[in-house]
């Protein structure tokens, strides 16, 4: 074990989305930067969640579409190597290289290692030799470390050997019966897109009463349906009690409470992350807590982006909040005004846009209704039947879509918006600069959506408000 | 032939979108109202012009789309039959009584004849039997008869029986051989549309040297490159001399300024739209000029809304002057105040938002860099090929798609946004938001687009920029 010590502006632990995007703006801002990646070079995203998932889901999206318009028809079931062929390809054979060029061309230096913190401004890499370095920054080091599934305390459940989510969206086998647990993003994702890649027998058990949690109520009854219409076992407050595993290869047991069991060739654990803070020098287990330029209270050198900071485990919003921490850290270093609007995270506490890539999607952007509420404001809410909208149903027969604001009463403003329907993901970014921007609603009624496209219901949900 | 009169608050002459909306605001606003109509309640929109032209381009629009993604293949080539009924459904089998009751039940009154102006706040109306009823309006009269094709002065032209755009989107019979003289939106889209569904030889005669002219040139050039991937035979500086046709039925041939003939089945002249006001009982033939409360100078009585004011000849934004005509003559009706900020016409002026629905769509909003600095703005513009976007890529391979926008330097604002792609449609209407509401780029800045969309390319466009 050989020691080595290195001097540099700003060190950054995980080069995924976030910790890139830091990298990138220090460097634009004159600053020298390492970047500490122990595994991938763009991190979870780009080769185990966002990029493989839409990979795997596109197909079945598209299938229903088709599905829809009459004068054409698919030849055939979907072809699933060729699927998982262009799922690999998508995620460049796990290939970094390209993604390491990116760093070392900002230029920055991209040290292949396992960091953690070992004092102030220190920070201690052990790469897969066990010769350790350390950095030392001379201005900030940035925490972007991800996070990573949690795993439920359920007897027997390590021993069954389950799949998380990096299983699920590297499927190389599609297992003809697959048991997921948890009614979140991940698990309602991948349940979709394994049963229509082959899963004939999918099982979603979900603890709770209802799917997508924090969404309107209405987009997770809406998925639930189109879920069951395809022929995936929806069930709602289940309780898990034991997992069995016999042999290796063999089928897994699911026991719940209510004294059944099922059987399963494969069992998908997708009950919540939590940030990856292990073995990272920190106190503590949860989120690493961060003022609004993602610093660390009661530090003047560190910082948190991204999933390990607990705001919002979004690929986007970890990348925005990169932005707003590169440039904040390169303001400070330079000594200039470190308060323009550009250095502040002002999206996350008004509610982060997300696009869930189910059949059917679901977008959303800001408070729900309920969250509104408990916020205080003074809440109106409008709901519109998206299949009424000439432009959806000239998508295809039978379209089904539902949209819904919140409008605080008192500014007349947006505090929140949500699509459900097929094919809604482009419909958000607008709802996504109207909450932001606080647009108000006399001036969202000259922005005329144009006819015939779906983002027709915009009028109409204005005109119901009574504009 | 008898003579009625009646008195009523508005006349609306014409019952297509923009009439309608008119009929459906003054209603609301507390007014009666009278609607005239000659032919289909609902209007060209609806049965001859957006409804079908969409409903006969969506087969071909998803069919690109499935050819784009790895493990679908479609079962041979579009169903014709299939589509054309689809499109029959789609516009109601040209039965209007939906939207005659729904005219009727606002309540207003539905005049079925021709309506023209008699004198001050006079309208005769004249039904098919030549009964000749006078409208007496106490408040306000408006014009919203839409527009009707341009007929080139080409020798042979009338004696030759051209398609206009209501035969190609009526089509029972799809020619095999089909020349379409025009680069509009009309031109495009049912060149495109008629080849998908069988015209094999489809040749696009333009007489200028791009197509869609009142775009960014890159978006009529993208689109004429698709074209001539997809076999039809795109030229322009095109001269049409004379046009024969030897007998109904047979074949039509096209001769041009240099020597040459084409022969086909049909002839579409797709060359431009002008306001429909013969017969109305106006002076001159141009569009009828309005202010912005949609009321003709020097008159407190005559209004104008949609394709009749020339101001854009588009159904959304027919739609939108309607609210506002509506709005204000119930406003001036009561007494009110009408200078409040729902009652102008804020849209128009700054370009409206616009999707044409071909392969690639091509969407705008605003001025194209060449309007703006001919409007003495202080320009500045970035592109961005969206195929970069990895929200794009995962749509398909071989993603093809380029964004601009134009940014007025001085205030720090967007003047315009063009998107051309795939599926961009729903994607307009964030722009239209921020053009319309004149969103700071700083703020733009924290509209975080969700990962991965193709509304990315946002950030991107913005990186560009220098935020």
């Amino acid at each position: 074990m050989t020691m080595q010590s290195t001097d540099v502006d700003v060190v950054v632990i995980g080069a995924g989305p976030a910790g890139e995007n830091v990298a990138g703006r220090v460097v634009r801002g004159g600053l020298s930067c390492a970047v500490v990646e122990d595994h991938l070079t763009g991190g979870e995203c780009s080769y185990y969640a966002c990029i493989p998932s839409k990979s795997l889901l596109r197909p079945m999206e598209l299938a229903a579409e088709v599905s829809r318009v009459p004068g054409l028809a698919l030849d055939g079931p979907i072809d699933v190597a060729a699927v998982l062929n262009s799922r690999d390809k998508a995620v460049g054979y796990l290939d970094d290289s390209g993604q390491a060029e990116w760093v070392t061309k900002l230029p920055a230096t991209l040290l292949r290692g396992r960091g953690r913190l070992a004092g102030e401004r220190l920070v201690e890499v052990k790469d897969k030799d066990g010769t350790i370095t350390t950095l030392r920054a001379r201005h900030a080091v940035v925490l972007a470390t991800g996070s990573v599934p949690v795993v439920p305390p359920i007897p027997g459940l390590a021993e069954a050997r389950p799949w998380f989510s990096r299983d699920a969206t590297s499927v190389r086998e599609v297992p003809a019966r697959l048991v997921v647990l948890g009614g979140g993003v991940v698990a309602c994702e991948m349940a979709q897109a394994l049963h229509a890649l082959g899963a004939a027998e999918t099982t979603l058990l979900v603890r709770g009463g209802g799917l997508l949690g924090r969404t309107e109520p209405f987009a997770g009854r809406m998925l639930a349906d189109s879920m069951r219409e395809a022929g995936i076992d929806v069930r709602f407050g289940v309780k898990v009690t034991r997992i069995e595993r016999a042999a290796d290869g063999g089928p897994v047991t699911v026991h719940l409470e209510d004294g059944e069991s099922i059987e399963a060739d494969e069992l998908l654990v997708a009950t919540g992350r939590r940030p990856a803070v292990d073995d990272l020098g920190l106190d503590g287990e949860g989120p690493v807590q961060v003022d609004d330029s993602m610093r660390v209270p009661g530090s003047d050198w560190l910082y948190a982006v991204g999933d390990v900071n607990g705001r919002n485990l979004l690929t986007h919003m970890g990348k925005y909040q990169a932005r707003v921490c590169g440039d904040v850290i390169a303001a400070r270093a330079h000594g200039r005004p470190d308060d323009a609007t550009g250095l502040r995270d002002l999206a996350d506490g008004k509610g982060a846009p997300q696009v869930v890539f189910t059949d059917p999607q679901v977008c959303s952007v800001g408070r729900t209704e309920q969250a509104a509420r408990a916020d205080g404001f003074d809440v109106r809410v409008v709901e519109y039947d998206m299949g009424r909208v000439a432009g959806a149903s000239l998508l295809g027969d039978g379209y089904t879509g539902r949209a819904k604001i919140v409008v605080d009463e008192e500014r007349k403003v947006l505090l929140g918006v949500t699509f459900v329907g097929p094919a809604v993901a482009e419909m958000l970014h607008a709802a996504t600069v109207a909450v932001t921007a606080e647009v108000p609603l006399d001036m969202l009624w000259h922005a005329v959506p144009s006819f015939p496209t779906v983002s027709e219901v915009w009028l109409r949900l204005l005109e119901e408000y009574g504009l």
